[in-house]
Formats: C-alpha cells, sequence, structure tokens
C-alpha cells in the first residue's frame, strides 16, 4: 500500500509533498483524453527528479533502431510517442522570490485527481523567504469535449503581508524524449508568433501548433517570447488575503486532423473560442461528458474501500487512454503516462482492452480497435516477407505504431508469433459480443486468412512425431526462449487454422461476392488452402503429460528441476532484477499465465477438473512478474472455487500502480493491465461470459466484500449486475434480452432477482 | 580466388592499385611482432575509403555497452583493443602536388609482403599533373628483435624532370575507433614534445608514448608539431633520376612495460638507438629472428602453388601475432589487423591456437597462454558468482582482455558455456603433448578444480529421465541458440568433471604439499566434491539416436524439418545474410562443427565407423558459416577416408582470407581460423596425434599433392615429417624418440622412411 496516498471512493489524493516520490506521483495523477496526455508535472518551475510529459496520440518518431548485436530482420527503426511541448508551463516570482517547490518551503501540500471528472487540483501553501505566506491553487484538465483543447486556472492569493507577483504562462516547445537512443532531438521549429508555436517531428513530418490564450483580471501582458518558447509575462500586486487567477487556454492541433499551414490559425481559434466560453462552462461541459461515460461502466464495491479505488482507478485510467474516435490510435503500454516502451501496440491490446472497451465504451469503440489491425494488414504481410514468408501469410508487429515491427530483441520480434493468434482472437470475441457477423467481410476474413497463412507456413512436420509442430518460439510466458511446441502457441495456431477455415464458408455461403473480390484481392484458393489448413488443424502436436494429466507448456518443461516459488526465499524476488537471464530461462519459473492464458481464452474446451489440474499445477510456479499476469489467474481461480487465491491475486493487479507494487511508477503506468483488473473483475468475480451467442453471469464475491455493482455495455443496452453473497440482481436499460444466471436463462425486461 | 594477387610461394603479391580493394589490402599485408600491430595503410595521404589502424597488444579501453534490451548479468562495458596513433605518416608534396593516390595518376603500382622476413614494401610510380613522373619506393617493418620499434624507408626518386620535394614524417595521435560504441575518443592527451608524443587510454588509464627519428641525407627539419601531431617537415630538390630516402625509426614504449613519467625518454631511446644501427643492420637483425621462426615450422607443399602460399600466409599471420613474450597477450580474433569483435580472447585460442603455438614456438610460448587463464582464474569465478554460481565455481568470460567478461548477448555470453570445457582441455593437450604433469600444480588444477565446480552446480537432475541434464545452452554450432542437452556440452563437461577427479588424484599423489594448500585456498572438499563429480559424470545425459546410431546434437534436433545444404538454393546463402535469425534457429542447419568438434577433440573414444557415421550424417548439414568449420571437417574427413571432402573443406579454409571467401576482410583477417588450416594440414593430411603418450603421424596426401613436408616443435627436438603417396620419411633434430606411423612405432635417432 501507497502511504502517500488517502484511500476515497472517486479520488487520487496526496496530502504531502515528497521529493523522492515526485516522479511517481507525476504518473499516478496523469490526465488524458484518448487523444492527448500528459503527466501531473507542477505548473510552475520545478528543478527537483521530474519526467516532464506531454504526449499526442499517433504523432511518433521512428528512432534508429539500438542494439548490441545486429539479427538479420531487424527494424531499421524503433517509433515511439514524442515527447512534446511542455504547454502547461507557469513560471512565478514572489517578492522576487521563484516558486520552485523543490525550493521552496512548503507549509502545506494537497493535491487530488477527481476520477469522475478527470480534473487535477492542487493547493500549496508556501512560506517565503522574507517569512510573508502564499497560497497557490492550480486546477486544470484535458478537454473531453474539445479534444484539441487543455485549460489551467492557476490562482495566486496572498496569506500573510502585502505580496509583488511576476507571472510567467508560456508554452516550451524545446523537448527531448528521455528515451531516445542516441539524445537526438525529436523536434524541429516550424514557425511561431507570440502566442503560438509549430513544430515538425523530423523523418515522420508531423506538424503540431501550441496556442495559448492567458487571462488575469485587469492585467496586462508583454512578449517575452524566445525560438522555442512563446512566453508573456506581467506583474501584479495582491494585498493580504487577495488572490488573483491565471486563466491559461491552450489550443494543440496537429497535422493529422488539419492541413499543416493551418495549425497556428487552428491551435490559436481553439484557445480563443475557449477563453470565449470561459472556464467554469468548459469544465461544466467536460464533467458532463465524464458523468455519461461513467454512467455506463462504473463499478462499485461495497466492503472494500481500497478495491472500490482500484477498480475505478483502472476504469478511469484506460477511458482517458483511448476513446475510439481515431483508428490511428491504439493503447500503449503506458498510455499517456510516460515513454517507455515507446510504440503504441502491443498484443495486450486484442488480449485485454479489446473485452473492456467492449464492454465499457461500446460496439463502435471496439471495432476501430479491430480496423487498426485491418488497416495495417499489408504492413503485417510484409512484415512476414521479411521473415521469409510468402503467399499473403501475414505477422503482426509485437510492437508497433504505424504497422511496422518496433521491437528487436530476437526471441521476442521473431518468436513471440503467438500474438498472431490473439489478433484472430479478437475478431472472434468482438463478434461473439456483438454479434456482429457482417465484421468478416469485408474486414475480419481478410485479416484471418493472412493469419491463417502464416500459421500454415509456420508449422513444420516431424518425422518423428508424425505431426505438425512450431519450433523455436516464445509463449505469453516471456522467461522462456526459443521453445520447441509451446502448447499456448500451437493451441491457438490450431484454433486460428479452424476459425479462420469457419469464417470462409461463412463468408463464401453469406456475401458470395465480397468473397471473390477477396479471392481475387488475395490470390486465395480456398479449396486447396482450407485442405492444408485441416490437415495441420487436426493434426497439431499438443504436449500433454500422461501422468500428471495436464497440458504441458512445451517440450521438455518436466527436465528442468521442479521448484515452487513458494520454496524462493524472498531475497530472490523478483528474479527478473536477482538472476542472470540464463538462469530465469533454465528454471520452472514462469513470468506470466501461459497455458492457462490458453485455457483462459478458450474456457469452453476444458471441463472444470483439468483447468483445476492445470491451475494448481502452474500458478505454484508462476512468480506473476509480468502486470498482465494476476489478472487471469483471478479469473480462473474463481472459476475453480479457490477464492482465497482469486482474491490474493486480485489485490496484487488492482491497486499495482496506486500501489507502486514494482516501486517503477515513475516511468508511467501499467495502463493495459489495468483492463486486465477490470476483466478479474468482470469476467473473474462477475463470471461474466457469452455461450450460445447468450451473455452469462456467476458472480462469486471475496469474503471482504459485501456487494459488487457493475454496469456493461452488451448489443447497445446497459446491463447492471449487482451481486452479494446470497443474491443477484440483473436489471436492464435498453431492449429486453436473455441473460444466463449460473446456467438458468431469464429473458430480462427490467429486472431480475437470482437467489444464490 | 582473389585475382588481384599473384600466387607466389613466400610473398603476398598485388601488382594493380584498385580503390575499392584498399581497405582489404590494408589487412592483408598488415604487419604485426607478437606485442603490436598495424593495417597495411600507405605512408603518405590517401583520401580513399582506408581504416587506418595501429594496434598494441594489452592496451584496451572498457567502452561503454550498447545494448538494445538490457538483461542482468551483462558486463558494463565491452574492452575493446584501442586503434593507436598512427605513426607512419609521411605527408608529401612534389611539385606543389600532394601525393595521394587515391587522386594522382598511376603509372605503375606493385606491393609485396616478404613472409619469410615480415617485410612490406610497395614501388608506386605516378605521372604528375604537371607532366613530371616519380618513383616512390616505401619499405617498413616492425623489428622483432627490438619490439618497440617501426622502422620506415621511404624512398622517392625522379623518373622525368628536376623536382621539388616537400617531406612531412609525422605521428598523429588523434585516432578513434571505428568500432566505438558512442562514437567517444578513448585516449587523452598527456604530453609532447618536438618529436615525441604520449597519450593515455580513459579509464583504463594505460599510457603509451611515440618517439620518432627522421633523417634524410643532407635535410634539416623544421617543426610543424601540433598538439595530437608531431611532425616534421623540409624541402629537396631531386634531378632526374636522382633519389633520396627518408629513414623514420618510431619507438613505441607503453606503461604496460615502464613507468608512465619514463615513457617518452623511452620510446626516444628507443628511435635514436635504431637510428645508430641504422635501417640495414636492423633489418638484418630482424630477417634473421623471423628465419629462424620459420625454421622450426616452416610447411611445403608440392604441387599445389596455392595452398603453399595458403599454409605459409596461415603460420605467418599466426607467429606475427603472438610469440608468447607476455602472459597478458594473447590471440585476438583478428590480432593485430582490424577492430572488429574486440576484446582477445575467445575460446578460439584453447580449441584452435594452442595446438599451433605447442607444435611451432615451443612449450614455453604455449604455457604462457595457459597461465594467462590461470592468472583470470579470480575473475572466471567473479564472473560465475554473477551468474548465481557458488563455491568458487569458475565461468570463463566469452570474450575477454583482462578476465571480465565483455560480451552481452545472452545466448552467448550467458549459454555457450562450452567454452570452459575448451580451457580444461587445453591442460589436458598440453600436457599430452609436452609431457609436464607438473604443470598441474600449482596452476592446471587450480583452474580444473573451478571449472569442475561450474559444471557440478550447472548440470540439473531430470526426474523424468533420471539422467543429469544440461538446459538452456548454445553449443558451437551458434545457429542453435538456449538448447538442452547440446551433445558436445554435455560431452565435455562430463569429460571435464572426469579429467580434473584424475588430475586431484594426481596432484594429491604427487604433491602433497601443494594440494594441501589448494584445499585450502579454495576451500576444497576432494572426498565429497569428487563423489558429487562422479556421480554426474557416470551418469550424464547423451543424446543419442538409435535408428541412426550417431549422436544427437542436441534434444529435439530431429524433430526440425530434415534438409541439405545441398538443396539449398545458391541465391539462399550464407544463410546469415539471407534469413532472419529465427530462420536459422529452426532449421537444421549448422553453423560449424559441434558433434564433429567433440568427436574431434576426443577422437580415441570413438571407432571409425562411428565417427563416419556422425560425419556423414552432420557434414551435409554444416553450411560452414564460421571459418572455423571447415578445419575441423578436414581433419575428420580425412580420418575416415574421404578425400574429396577433404581437401574441398581444406581449400575453403586455408586461403579464406587470400582469396576473401566471405567478401569482409576490410574489417580483418580470421586469425584464430588460420590456426585451423594449420591443424587440417598437420593433424588431418598429417594424421598428428599423441596417443599413450607416443606421438604418431598418418599422412595422407590430397590427389593434387606430390608431397608435404611440415616441422614441429615435440618436446625440445623438431620433427620433419616429409611425406608422398608413397612413402613418409621422418627426421629429427635433437634427441631420439619414438614416434608411431601408421600405427607402427619407430625409435628414431635421425631419420627414418615408412613406405605406405
Amino acid at each position: 500500500m501507497n502511504e502517500q496516498l488517502k484511500t476515497d471512493a472517486w479520488k487520487i489524493i496526496e496530502t504531502q509533498f515528497c521529493k523522492t516520490r515526485v516522479e511517481s506521483s507525476e504518473s499516478l495523477f496523469s490526465l488524458g483524453n484518448g487523444v492527448m496526455g500528459q503527466r501531473a508535472n507542477f505548473e510552475e518551475k520545478y528543478t527537483g527528479e521530474s519526467l516532464p510529459g506531454n504526449y499526442i496520440g499517433g504523432i511518433y518518431y521512428p528512432d534508429k533502431t539500438r542494439v548490441g548485436w545486429w539479427k538479420n530482420g531487424y527494424p531499421e527503426y524503433f517509433a515511439k510517442v514524442v515527447n512534446s511541448a511542455f504547454w502547461i508551463g507557469v513560471d512565478l516570482k514572489i517578492e522576487g522570490e521563484e516558486i520552485d517547490l523543490a525550493k521552496n518551503e512548503i507549509i502545506s501540500y494537497h493535491r487530488e485527481l477527481d476520477m469522475q471528472h478527470s480534473l487535477l487540483s492542487r493547493q500549496v501553501k508556501i512560506k517565503l523567504k522574507c517569512g510573508k505566506e502564499i497560497e497557490i491553487n492550480a486546477v486544470r484538465f484535458i478537454s473531453l469535449t474539445n479534444i484539441e483543447l487543455g485549460v489551467i486556472k492557476y490562482t495566486i492569493k496572498s496569506l500573510q503581508g502585502d505580496i509583488e507577483v511576476e507571472i510567467s504562462p508560456y508554452i516550451n516547445a524545446d523537448v527531448r524524449n528521455a528515451d531516445a537512443n542516441y539524445d537526438k532531438n525529436f523536434w524541429e521549429y516550424v514557425n511561431s508568433s507570440r502566442d503560438s508555436i509549430q513544430m515538425r517531428t523530423k523523418k515522420s513530418g508531423f506538424d503540431v501548433a501550441w496556442s495559448q490564450a492567458c487571462f488575469i483580471d485587469g492585467v496586462e501582458w508583454r512578449d517575452e517570447s524566445e525560438k522555442e518558447t512563446i512566453r508573456e509575462t506581467s506583474q501584479f500586486s495582491l494585498k493580504q488575503q487577495e488572490e488573483k487567477s491565471l486563466y491559461k487556454y491552450v489550443g494543440i492541433c496537429s497535422s493529422l486532423n488539419h492541413p499543416a499551414e493551418t495549425l497556428i490559425h487552428q491551435a490559436m481559434k481553439v484557445a480563443k473560442e475557449a477563453a470565449q466560453l470561459g472556464f467554469h462552462e468548459l469544465l461544466k461541459q467536460h464533467s458532463k461528458a465524464w458523468e455519461q461515460k461513467w454512467y455506463s461502466c462504473d463499478i462499485e464495491i461495497e466492503g472494500d474501500d481500497q478495491s472500490q479505488q482500484g477498480i475505478r482507478y483502472c476504469i478511469f485510467m484506460l477511458l482517458q487512454t483511448y476513446t475510439g474516435i481515431d483508428t490511428r490510435l491504439n493503447i500503449g503500454p503506458k498510455g499517456f503516462t510516460g515513454e517507455k516502451y515507446g510504440g503504441v501496440t502491443y498484443w495486450d491490446t486484442e488480449a485485454y482492452c479489446l473485452q473492456f472497451y467492449l464492454s465499457t465504451s461500446g460496439q463502435q469503440v471496439a471495432k476501430e480497435l479491430l480496423v487498426y489491425r485491418y488497416n495495417q494488414l499489408d504492413k503485417a504481410i510484409e512484415n512476414a516477407e521479411n521473415l521469409g514468408f510468402k503467399e499473403g501469410a501475414a505477422l503482426y508487429p509485437m510492437v508497433t505504431i504505424n504497422g511496422e515491427e518496433c521491437h528487436n530483441e530476437w526471441e521476442i520480434t521473431f518468436e513471440e508469433i503467438h500474438r498472431n493468434g490473439a489478433i484472430a482472437y479478437a475478431i472472434y470475441n468482438y463478434i461473439r459480443y456483438t454479434g456482429d457477423k457482417a465484421y468478416l467481410s469485408p474486414y475480419g476474413l481478410d485479416v484471418l486468412i493472412g493469419i491463417a497463412r502464416f500459421w500454415a507456413q509456420r508449422v513444420s512436420f516431424s518425422q518423428e512425431r508424425h505431426k505438425y509442430v512450431i519450433l523455436g518460439v516464445t509463449g505469453p510466458n516471456e522467461y522462456e526462449n526459443n521453445v520447441n511446441n509451446n502448447w499456448y502457441t500451437n493451441y491457438i495456431a490450431s484454433w486460428c487454422l479452424k476459425y479462420a477455415a469457419e469464417s470462409v464458408e461463412f463468408v463464401k455461403n453469406s456475401q458470395p461476392n465480397e468473397f471473390q473480390k477477396l479471392i481475387i484481392k488475395r490470390n486465395f484458393n480456398p479449396t486447396q488452402e482450407l485442405e492444408k489448413w485441416k490437415a495441420i488443424y487436426e493434426n497439431i502436436y499438443l504436449p500433454y503429460n500422461e501422468k500428471l494429466a495436464i497440458f504441458m507448456q512445451q517440450d521438455a518443461y518436466m527436465d528442468k528441476e521442479q521448484i515452487l516459488v513458494a520454496d524462493l526465499a524472498v531475497s530472490e524476488r523478483p528474479i527478473n532484477q536477482k538472476w542472470s537471464w540464463d538462469r530465469i530461462l533454465r528454471s520452472c519459473f514462469i513470468k506470466q499465465a501461459d497455458v492457462l492464458q490458453g485455457i483462459y481464452f478458450f474456457q469452453e474446451d476444458f471441463d472444470t477438473e483439468t483447468i483445476a489440474r492445470n491451475f494448481h499445477f502452474y500458478e505454484p510456479r508462476t512468480v506473476h512478474e509480468s502486470s498482465l499476469s494476476p489478472s487471469i489467474h483471478t479469473i480462473l481461480a474463481t472459476k475453480i472455487g479457490d477464492m482465497d487465491k482469486a482474491y490474493e491475486m486480485y489485490l496484487r493487479s488492482s491497486r499495482l500502480d496506486l500501489d507502486d507494487y514494482n516501486r517503477e511508477i515513475d516511468e508511467g503506468l501499467h495502463i493495459t493491465s489495468m483492463a486486465g483488473s477490470w476483466l478479474a473483475l468482470t469476467e473473474g468475480f462477475g463470471g461474466m461470459r457469452i455461450k450460445n451467442d447468450i451473455i452469462g453471469f456467476t458472480p462469486t464475491l471475496p469474503k471482504a466484500w459485501s456487494h459488487i455493482l457493475f454496469k456493461i455495455n452488451y448489443r447497445d443496452r446497459i446491463i447492471k449486475i449487482k451481486a452479494t453473497h446470497k443474491e443477484v440482481v440483473v436489471s436492464i436499460e435498453g431492449e429486453a434480452v436473455d441473460i444466463s444466471i449460473y446456467g438458468k436463462t431469464y429473458h430480462v425486461t427490467d429486472h431480475i432477482t437470482h437467489l444464490l
């Protein structure tokens, strides 16, 4: 638990200023509106340890690859989200003393992030060297209703004595990425005026303009702009107990949405129109939009304030990160809260995030995530070609922004190919949840064929086993590299081939014209290719241990020394910090769900005893050193009735960042794993699952909780599930629908109660 | 074949100037004296593509590690041989025109490297823009008798018309490594005078001073030195057909051998004393020393001029690279001919080079190579500790200069642990060849115990197989990473444990006092540890294929698609340039001898049929994309009587650099693989092998050769073997000795003839 934070159902609150935790708090209190976001840096100068961070979705720089030993097939660059202009800047001098929390004497400090309205506010009282005291109240938000707008209200109050204030709101565009491979500047200057500046990313050539409109009642500004910093300054006096507020409206417009030559004009327009509406009206609109978002997806946990805050934080950050209004955007592992990992799209999107957006933001938003991959299919085919595949086989990148591979570790880039399976599974999952089979044509099937072709070429036939095998892969458990026959990979590969074949049949019959077009476009030979796919999925090798009656994570897993995590000294953990890589690799320890990830995806294929046997074998060997691990284990532990384990795993997942479990949130938050926490709650404790086109729930609560209430967006209606240890109440807003509770199907028109 | 080179028994000759091959020739014509060396750069300015290279053994810089993705256990730096001052410099202006072969009109060009005397000479005729013609004759050597001395005679002749000459001999110490990870300068300036300069390597703090003494008959110099360049200039006139020679004597002294504060003085002394002796006397001494070297190790091949030149080139370059006069030095993969790969010591030293130096340079020189590792034992123990090993286990680095690991690819650094086996094998091999069992104490046994302890901890017991297994390794075939039970590794590990145990018994009995000291020094428990070692070597798992009756390279090798190299399209090769890394890994293709490397080391353990079966299985799957591969195959092919294959492999090995087989010698030569070529000739075609303490030969010649004659240094005598297709004549210089020829033992006092 993070001692610095107060527990609150709707807010993140810190009441002490701690220099060593400034960067962590910058991550924790981040703001975003789905298209841009920022770390919670202070407006005024801060000379302590800080990671300034302002990110605009879709604006990236192709940073030259840095690698020790080049391997054929590595990409030439790693596309990174660019750290952009620091637009919140407000320099402040009072009685000649510079305001800088690293140096001032702080009397009191209070910061809170209102998750209900995505509003950041901070109150600091400072005693100046001259003995006078002041208070600063800074409030800001990134508008959800005008997505190119940021707004700050910055109030200075004299608490004791009359004071002279010098204030300089500014935008500094001379910003570098902390994670640049070769310390290069990613930006070049284009143009500026008194209140606006336009910059362009090198190589990728994205233009962005920032414009500020600043107001303090009765105050005149003088221009102090320099080349890459626009700045206005003024002075005023405050009598004791008097206060004045700076209103700063910042327009941020990019060439993703406007012609480059109009950007400064556009940004000025955004800032000025905002100023006309005024702070309070803008905040009202913004707050209302956020309340609407929450209306369809809030989760209440009664009886556990920590968990309540934790799950709301996960939902909030995910909603801040992605809103589905632009198919060029996706969900970066750190969202808008840091630079680490660059790229924006990992298999996390399909395996973890898709379901969250389906159930909170609806079909259209989730569909954008699929279309993102569809739009990158040709790049995925190129990527596979680079690795020696042919005839339209598609391998989606491990890490990407624009569809091109960015990652450069051979054991991941070239071998962690199971990601292709998750992309196919996402199509299946989307259609299962929405019923939108029409998605298959023209979108889904095209992708499925590319992926199936990849697997069909990637398997090889073992004369020894008389089976198709998949050699040299890295499974979801990245603590094994270059293994043969990873069960998860083989299973999902085989499933992909089968699902692609079924989808071919469906589109052939339902949309014969579209199908003919696809045949021509992709030079597809249904008869021949489906025959090959069938031969493989009917004869794939799936490692199995007869004695233990469990699936084997990979060939030769049982050759390893079998030790349990419980037998590991605490001083040895986390092993990824304490052990050399080879030691990790040859140990039996598992980073994150691997066989269990497959069982989670394909639950219907396995009976509960099988799930339990595999869970009881693998979980005790799992160190959960990926933030994506505990959530899947919560879901399966709930399923097999091990509620203690489920709750233990859940706590580890849902407050990972709030409690800074791994002491690393200074680098940014684990955005995609937050979707895992949401899954753990809804699919785990809520037991949400779609079977035979009917949505069902089997709510099971941890002992500590008295009730949970969660809302989901399902096929254009809102389903509200309220579960206690004794009953489940289901109510809906929207058209009546069949809902299964513990296997009993109800036709719910308004609400029903199911007793346990 | 390299069209640019003439074939000559004792010389490397190029007769044409080719701008695109300058860097390759710089490598090919390199000079060295075992403690320093240089690429064959031109003395005068050259503005074309060139890689200036001057290297001093033992002077390195710890270059900060460059890596894409950090893994625990990686070293912080990569120690690199430092490219040092360009001391051959002679700038030249004639009739106002700068001499620069990239720009001048060249009438004729001739360069030769006299291998018999390690002497580089070059004759160029140039037509100046003014129409006049000149000739330059440049001769230089790096003295073998005074190892801190370089000597140049640089003659200018007017061929047509009278000319004005401006000449500036210089030493430029502002030099950078082309392979620096972060473009940093590795040197800092210390001090300089008119004719000397002293520099210091950053971080590692080695000082080196260079001093030049320059003479032209009747010519005065003016000082034109600048901070990091010392330079003298003068002018003179030449009448038609007149010539003048510059004699430049350069002293190069380092803090490895002198106190840093005396270095400039020392270097001046070397240069001045050399000048007093004069060019011709110095050359005489140098030439005589080289003739002596050759006397005991020359090889003659009659009937194949290409092969004759090839084998002499290999011997020559190896003798230039290492002379065994300093235990801090070793044999870098590129010797003094380039920067690539940094470091200086790989397992190549023990697996390939040791035998060469044993047989050409004698016991003392070879012993220095073993002592080098002995001196680094504590670092090897530290290295193992970094990777989680305990209790004095030693893992020698993959790449090193000072005993610390430099390499940073997890699959190599952490997993290519078979190198530890080669280091133990070298001790065995040295003792087998020299009979010097006393080496075991205090040196050899200490190392063997550290290595045995490593293996004893590195194995694990498989409950499945009831055998000890070794998981997660990379064998000699680096086209497989992170495999289980690499046969070669398991075999040599088991052998190490057994040999260490035998050596313990030997020292315990022969030198009980020394043994007690070792017990205390290493906290060694003979009873307990030997028991553990025995349990392992008696019960190690060695993968074997019953059906094919061959050793299996590793677990699951037969799961791979079995294709032969012959079936690979030429356009696909070399696969390390054409295929992505994962494709290479999951293919059955082998980079270099792996199972066969083990069979080569332990030939006596296997009958010829077994060797043949394994050879016939593995060789057709081997792409020989390591320069170390063909030589081992030559030896085994000869052994099983496949002389066509043996000869094919030999040709690939012995002229690898002369013919620039892989089009990469611009980066430097493959020095250590040259030892492989020598092995191929002596142990392959010569059949040299020690059994039961008797040296034996089974000479078998390729059809194309009428005879071979090779000399080896064996236990303080020279054995000369002359073999034709009909007979073998063995003669010795030194005490009589038993020698086996084709299994028949002769007591040779002077010479014997064995008819075939």
